[in-house]
């Protein structure tokens, strides 16, 4: 493992414990390194919408965090300033949703990133794209 | 009343009544009427990020409910394709959120919407935009 | 006219003035007040995709010119970070196009707006959602 | 070459014959192949906005003509639904400005497409996410 994914690795590890929504959602990191995150998350009773399928804000919260986790990887605090989704196919109780996000380009405070959502089989769920804005200072205390 | 009106409050009612997220994230129908939606939450510990801020997931988790309120008003079962979101000031624990959605433009089975989400004293959080498709047959049932 | 008007007015005169693209693509500057704009174009045969139909670039830029000179009606210099669009109908080689932005929100060096494009005879052509970002300076000489 | 990539190539370059715009902005076809398409403009005086930088539009336009031929690229007629770009630098008069469109994931008639947008030095200008939608019958005629 890399310096840099050592780092990313304790990031997102610091801000999945720092979440209220990361135990709230059943939030699992499964791995973060430089400019990328994978969590997963499975679907419950009350995530589903009137349609008895995975509410779009469940899909959005699971793609939001992976983005979080990898736009924050450099130890720069991060925020979203935007964010786009593609709704592809409505997951059902008891999926689990998979989210992978990657780093397309960074250039200033600026970063564009991409989230895949799928279930564990392969299923396209989502498609997601976030714009991030580095706002200064670091997540986690900087070492002497 | 208009007849159109009672038609989407009735419509609305039922799909928060069959969520499961709308007890889960304690959320309010203000009112819906045709085209039109505005529901309430108010935020909690458990809907933090790791900032202590309100998590985008959930922003964006009550602006999609109102813009599904809304594309569904007329009882046309009508699901989200997409939805971007801009992301304008951070809200706090304890903070009421408010999401008013409107419909910009019907075109056959499509619909484009957006949802303006502010706190109770009116400060802007985020400005969401939704597409969405009429998918065939009605959300209630009709009547005879 | 309100002064803030008036300066919105002059600022996308003079943006309007400057611009490469105005010319190019026979764009009439129709209204510009404090945090609105108003502009049209025909669509030309140069202007069509392969199906015959308007361009899906040119639609977007006439939603996006409108859109900047309303994010600068202030005289404060602002950029496009973002942008989503929704294409909802295919307008045809002659169509006047008009697209009107409005502002939704502004705090701090950030706004978001929509812009609404339509035939002239009102059918709905696409819907447009903008992110703004002020970077400092005038657009016109400051004035004595 | 493979035969579905030789399919790619002959319905993009029938596309770009087909197209006014493709002359009207010296757009040219680099490379397509199966869910992917390569395309390049030099940026033009008349494609420049008041600051003097390429037009947000012009960016946009490219790069929905690369997302074009990407989702038409099994020859089935495929249409934009919705687009979203960060922009990430300005370019200037002269660039050469390079878009490189990538399937994402298909289901059923809906597809989502990322779109690469770089001067020919590497430095990226913007990213696009696309949502395309099949509306049935092939680009080319289908040969017996």
């Amino acid at each position: 493992m890399t310096i840099a994914d050592d780092l990313a690795r304790r990031v997102a590890t610091e801000m999945h414990a720092r979440e209220g929504t990361a135990p709230a959602w059943g939030l699992t990191l499964d791995e973060a390194t430089e400019g990328y995150a994978r969590v997963r998350m499975t679907l419950r009773a009350d995530m589903l919408n009137g349609l008895g399928t995975g509410h779009g804000g469940m899909i959005f919260a699971l793609a939001d965090t992976a983005f979080a986790y990898a736009c924050n990887s450099r130890n720069q605090a991060t925020v979203a300033q935007q964010a786009s989704i593609h709704f592809l196919s409505a997951p059902r109780e008891g999926d689990v949703l998979i989210a992978e996000a990657r780093e397309d380009a960074v250039i200033g405070r600026t970063g564009s990133y991409r989230v895949d959502v799928r279930t564990a089989d392969g299923r396209p769920v989502a498609q997601f794209q976030g714009l991030s804005r580095a706002i200064g200072g670091p997540v986690l205390p900087i070492e002497e």
